[in-house]
């Protein structure tokens, strides 16, 4: 009944293949691909003296440094509205159980929040994205869709926005997210704002929710993809200031009681070095910025030249191409969904990545999610280089991936053969 | 809706009653109160580098180690057999998600089983626990409580034994286990063996359900108890080998894929050290246990002294007294509640404990738990002490806490005041 996480379970199938012999270019896994940030190694060395559980929000250390942190981007927080998590996927899952209702979903969204919402029993309301940027429903469909949800005996509670975007790689913009506020508030819905690539915007800010739906408005992130700390596991979510914000954070730390007891002690210390953003951190996290932006800007080039329609990227690590245009070539070759394309390009050119259909989109959609952050390096060393590059997309270990990834698609997109079934 | 966990409760209202300048006498948490074992801040300084995901269920080392470490304790294991988690609470959760069903518990029971079975919507089946010893069900009640849930229209899927046991300190004779085992297996239950306390039996080894049940049956444990690690949130589970425990590790590694990923990987370096069972290592569980068991035998003693009913101390850091024998003298002082008793404790002598409805037992119980673990030692050098001491309980930080204790329990208990009310 229950599946395995697409994005994990692709993670673990690439290692396996690998083991197997195969070189595999890894566009799978939104793992972040570069080093540890400077001095976090030592924050976690000095905290072993941290054995015991703690409070289930978080050390006042760290829930004062977070307050900080969001408070010097312009949304004024106090410690009382923070609770850490061992990432943010556990705190969305709480946050779904802590709030009630049915699950208002952007389709394409990240794999996880409709599989959480089946575990709690939810029925998910899926709402397509605008043309222009994903992470956030269409505003127009969502309004016809809650409607529709009335009637059907659905009741939502609850709609989950992703700003930036994963799959999509994209930022709402300011006036759309305005838009779709607007209808969850006339709703009477509470909007959970995933923001864990916020700081990975490549041309600077983001619109958050938050701006527009305060009261009503739950922003999760972590440092598993701003600073790569996705094997700490560091999550950490602001709840609202305001009466509802009160009660939901206190239903957020029940639920927590109960699921996770609290962020590992020296785990939150890491947290409260780097939400202090010190300059070495905030120097690390720029770097990787300009690295995500290169590679997922030149990769989205080359998406275009084989043929497909793409988003240009506009924050993270990721792209989501769209292969209709060449429907009928594909077709030829056995490919009509987006799990065929994603195996032929696993199959017959080693190359990982995940069909839309992982994100929610009907499986005829020729779609498919790529992660450009496993491109940086396979070690450490190689990883550090790609950071400091002038140029990492020429890096001898990155070109040569771009060279392959290239040909495959041509390969696949190119009318070059015969159609004798057409 | 949703309750904080008592036992994470207590400990948060005890530092807020500190902070205000109590001098606070904590016995309401189950935090093993030793310090963090030799070698292993070594091992979580070195494992920085570890910053990606990993697979979900652990690193192939980690799940080596503790297939390792329960076929050294004799039950053969095979490292796909396991899966680590961040602290034994969230396996917990993630088992009942995954093999559905109502859940069956034994009464008195730690906290959180009921608050998870609630969460998931899974009604709860609570049967007492036999005289002697607690952690699971009184067969003969349970064989009754199985058919009348039938009739009520519950539907039992799964029973949680706790062996040894939280809140009792006490460890089911193999005859007790035996016995309920064989009555899940005619209802077609499975079982969850809490085994988190099983290093800790003051006299050796202790008796599974697995050995009677061994294909239905998962056990979860962690290392916050046995090396005093809750703040690093330790927790493996292994799964039943044959068909249906490969399939459930199945489903169990889908549910963590979607609700935490996997452990932290610094922790899962630390897990798969600690599992290794270096010699520093097994030397400071040993020294632990026997500190655990003479502070345990020694707060026993007292209590009995002033006229508590309590099961002898067996395993782990607790004792779950029970002053019905007091409570015509309790009544004449307003106390009629186990959460009178618990309040008075702590509001006229500062003496922190749980009252016993916190483990499921009707408030009319005069029932407490007590953690004798933070009498330890306030600090590292204390508690280090503590671990090393020939005579523990003459320590000057814990006589004058024993002394206090004593002299609390005796002005409630002690049958010197008239009672115009009798």
């Amino acid at each position: 009944m229950t599946t395995h996480s697409a994005t994990l379970a692709i993670d673990e199938a690439v290692h396996a293949r690998r083991e197997a012999g195969h070189d595999v270019l890894h566009l799978g896994f939104g793992e972040a691909g570069v080093p540890v940030a400077p001095g976090l190694a030592e924050v976690l060395a000095d905290a072993h003296l941290r054995n015991g559980y703690g409070p289930v929000a978080g050390s006042s250390q760290a829930r004062a440094a977070a307050a900080g942190w969001f408070t010097r981007r312009g949304l004024p927080t106090e410690p009382g509205q923070i609770l850490f998590a061992p990432g943010s996927k556990p705190l969305l899952f709480a946050l779904l159980a802590a709030i009630g209702g049915d699950v208002v979903l952007p389709c394409p969204s990240w794999v996880s929040y409709a599989a959480q919402a089946a575990l709690l029993g939810r029925r998910v309301v899926s709402v397509p994205i605008p043309a222009e940027a994903g992470g956030i429903p269409d505003p127009e469909p969502l309004e016809q869709a809650l409607r529709q949800a009335g009637a059907d005996g659905a009741r939502p509670g609850v709609l989950v926005l992703t700003v930036p975007d994963n799959p999509t790689g994209t930022v709402a913009p300011a006036e759309q997210v305005e838009a779709v506020c607007a209808v969850a508030e006339r709703h009477g819905l509470a909007v959970i704002s995933d923001e864990i690539y916020a700081e990975l915007g490549h041309r600077g800010t983001v619109c958050s929710p938050v701006q527009h739906l305060g009261e009503r408005t739950v922003v999760t992130t972590g440092l598993s993809k701003s600073l790569a700390l996705g094997g700490w596991r560091i999550g950490f979510a602001r709840t609202p200031a305001g009466r509802w914000g009160r009660h939901l954070q206190q239903e957020l730390t029940g639920v927590a009681s109960e699921i996770w007891s609290s962020l590992a002690a020296p785990m939150q210390a890491v947290a409260a070095r780097a939400l202090s953003d010190p300059p070495e951190v905030t120097a690390h996290i720029a770097a990787a910025r300009r690295l995500h932006a290169r590679l997922a800007t030149e990769v989205h080039t080359r998406l275009l030249s084989a043929g497909a329609q793409c988003r240009p990227p506009q924050a993270g690590f990721y792209l989501y191409p769209d292969f209709a245009p060449a429907r009928e070539v594909l077709r030829a070759q056995g490919i009509t969904t987006g799990t065929d394309l994603a195996t032929a390009l696993l199959d017959r050119h080693d190359i990982a990545t995940l069909p839309g259909s992982a994100f929610g989109e009907p499986d005829t959609a020729l779609t498919l999610r790529l992660a450009t952050s496993l491109l940086y390096g396979a070690t450490p060393r190689q990883r550090h280089m790609a950071l400091t590059a002038e140029e990492p997309q020429a890096l001898p270990w990155i070109a040569p991936a771009l060279t392959r990834l290239s040909a495959a698609l041509v390969e696949l997109t190119a009318d070059r053969h015969h159609h004798p079934h057409r």
